[in-house]
């Protein structure tokens, strides 16, 4: 049996909670990291706050574990005197959407070898996909997630826009985003590029411009111009 | 029996053709765009030619049923004498990836609505997604289809690059594209989105520009900003 004490209550707290709370072999508390002044005991305590929040909120713990799951944090913002470690999972959490952790990947470090097995132990608990992953990679791995995933939804929510003014509907587009990331499974995002940009059609370029509002010439502009440079 | 004639020998020509070829009800055949002396007869005569040549390629075509396959290009750039539509095909195509057609949406104009019922019968051959989508439509889905995916897929590999020039495994953020694609069938690209820009989270993103370089700097904020501008 694993104890784990979830502090927080938003997305990741909210998600992480639920899974705990369906598996026999994890004990699970959880409290909200404004009031912290009765914190339960727990084998691993994870702070699931926002950034700004992980110093103040593991300064005030005393438990002999103490993780958070920020992706762009190193380890060394907690400020709990106990030991430390990370419990990153590169997903994408949304209150209104179930989460299938067996296919969130579990980026796990921590300061000893022996706290690496009980993270690991407690990932594999409620998933399948377990890496390890410094501060240093993780850091990495995060900005590159707010362009695959950030970036990516918003031109997505372009893409809507663009069919909202126009009164075409957007599920049209739905298979084409689908196969757009399955593609990549077996075809590099270089060699499956296809498109205006490209093959440098510079017509319609012009053509899609004349279409759109100011804002979203820019960025179309922008990414055509990438595109083209090969960067 | 529907006989077909695909002019051209591009992406959307070479899956076509292969599609169709395994249907019992359609009869194809397959000519270059560079060798127009003998055009063999057919019902539907489908010009599978970059943008740029549909004019020339099918100025040169005397069967009685033209259409093309372009997203951007308005039924009149057809220039046989003949009766005219379009059979465009909302999906990426590439000749190393199979296109599974069930899930391709065919978007159909014509002339003619007798036309019509043909071409739709044709596509339904083939696929099951059939839409009645006018020139104006078209270009509207076009656009926004080079945001949704030429432009996402370029994100990817930007994404992929991050990873490459800092030696983390690109696959550990496989998950998180696939989730990010198919969290919009449930949930609008615009309550989806998360992230250090939509919480305006400005230690995370100088963070994020210090590992980029000019190129990639120059692309995160404009994304950023557009973001937090809810453009």
């Amino acid at each position: 049996m694993i104890s784990v004490l979830v502090v927080g209550t938003g997305n990741v707290g909210f998600h992480l909670y639920n899974v705990f709370s369906n598996i026999d072999k994890i004990q699970v508390a959880q409290i909200s990291s404004r009031k912290l002044h009765h914190i339960p005991k727990a084998d691993i305590t994870i702070i699931a706050v926002s950034d700004d929040a992980i110093a103040e909120v593991s300064s005030k713990i005393n438990n002999n574990f103490v993780v958070h799951t920020s992706g762009a944090s190193a380890m060394n913002v907690l400020k709990n005197k106990t030991r430390k470690g990370v419990f990153y999972m590169l997903q994408t959490f949304s209150k209104n959407k179930k989460v299938d952790f067996s296919e969130v990947p579990f980026c796990l470090e921590t300061e000893h070898k022996e706290d690496y097995q009980l993270l690991e132990t407690l990932a594999n608990l409620i998933g399948k996909k377990v890496y390890a992953i410094s501060s240093d990679q993780r850091k990495i791995l995060h900005v590159a997630a707010v362009f695959v995933n950030n970036f990516t939804n918003h031109l997505f929510k372009i893409g809507n826009d663009i069919c909202n003014t126009h009164q075409v509907p957007f599920e049209v587009l739905m298979p084409l985003i689908l196969e757009t990331s399955t593609k990549i499974k077996t075809l590099s995002p270089e060699k499956a590029q296809t498109g205006p940009a490209i093959r440098k059609d510079e017509k319609t370029i012009k053509n899609h411009l004349d279409l759109l509002n100011k804002e979203q010439q820019k960025i179309y502009t922008i990414l055509t111009e990438s595109i083209q440079n090969g960067n």
